[in-house]
């Protein structure tokens, strides 16, 4: 099970129909008013949970919690998504920021990416920094983790198309492919893209640096080539 | 003064002509080896100050310090900047969070920038977390506050071409016009570009968002937009 805190994200919770909430936390005082998330789940059968102000602070991770929170279990892994024939799938090869992972979650939601798939040794996808700065969108796109291993063999016999972002000698993002089926390898913060993957990748990309700074953060580099390849 | 970590950012402030440190800060313990950096800064007629490891540690900001540091005196403004004919200006109208601020640095100075201008109630320029993210990016091109008197001001009179990312009804960003010299006015995460700012806009982007998510991280758009227009 995870946490899921305030009312957007619980709100997404009860309105993907693959979550299964376990229970809403809810603080009345915190809160302030009643919520439609409250009868939502009731009618949905779901336990919830009432608690004081003191209680709900020390269940929750953030510095001033709202007062409405689900625990949600885990989803199963859906490999079965890098099949599809149109997907875009993100590979997060070790990003180790949970910030950075919450927002490539986020930013692969915004262009409604297939799935988001994590290789060790990415941060938690469950981490509670992860799910906050996801902003609800680990409702909306399937995220699990793989190992390298399975990721690599399922993407050989599919055959899914790796485009991987590389800090040199790649094509310019402009000039690149971006045909459906395909992955999008984002490297972590400290090492790029191992080279296990970029041995199996067919496209190589490289954002241009003009300036002076030696690399882009991986968040704003993966959103970079997200939108470059939903261009119209 | 603001306080600058690590051998990457101190060797960067040493390199900027404009950078004036007052001291360099040294535990021998920590940094386990000579650095070139304490040289140079001796042969600046720089003081070096040799500390204890649990002195450093009481100095700095991080959780695993590296021994190296320096105290940096804060730049003049220049909104002259605002004023070069092929100028490209990264507004952040009231960035709150120091890491989003700090990577949109770092991606101008990727851009090559002219300069980024905070307006209130942006996070402080010199805030460790802030220092941190840009990657020694604060070295490379110019940050500066303004108000946002003087900033709308400025840009009537230069003229200077206010492009703003708007979450409603602008053009798309592969559409737009992003001949220089143009300032790119970037939102808050909770409220956007203010009217003040929109009102005063002559062009207005709104980045697509074919999938679930309401909207993109600060940083992330920032990115998008940034690489956009400079895109061949």
């Amino acid at each position: 099970m995870f946490l899921v805190e305030g009312p957007a994200s619980v709100e997404a919770a009860l309105s993907d129909p693959r979550s299964r909430i376990m229970e809403l936390l809810v603080s009345p005082n915190l809160l302030g008013r009643e919520h439609a998330a409250i009868k939502q789940a009731r009618d949905a059968g779901i336990d919830v949970v009432e608690m004081t102000r003191d209680c709900f602070k020390k269940v929750s991770d953030t510095k001033a919690p709202q007062g409405l929170a689900a625990t949600v279990r885990i989803p199963s892994a859906r490999p079965e998504l890098l099949r599809q024939p149109e997907a875009l799938v993100v590979v997060c090869c070790g990003i180790a920021d949970p910030g950075n992972l919450g927002t490539i979650i986020r930013t692969a939601d915004a262009v409604a990416a297939t799935c988001v798939v994590t290789l060790p040794p990415s941060a938690d996808l469950y981490n509670a920094k992860v799910v906050r700065s996801t902003a609800a969108s680990l409702f909306h796109v399937p995220c699990f983790a793989m190992s390298e291993e399975a990721f690599l063999d399922t993407a050989r016999e599919v055959p899914l198309r790796l485009v991987a972002a590389a800090a040199h000698d790649g094509e310019a993002p402009s000039a690149a492919t971006w045909q459906r089926p395909f992955a999008l390898a984002i490297g972590s913060e400290a090492h790029g893209v191992p080279e296990s993957i970029l041995s199996a990748t067919q496209t190589w990309v490289t954002l241009p640096l003009p300036g002076r700074a030696e690399s882009l953060n991986a968040a704003v580099a993966a959103g970079i080539l997200l939108y470059e390849s939903v261009r119209p």
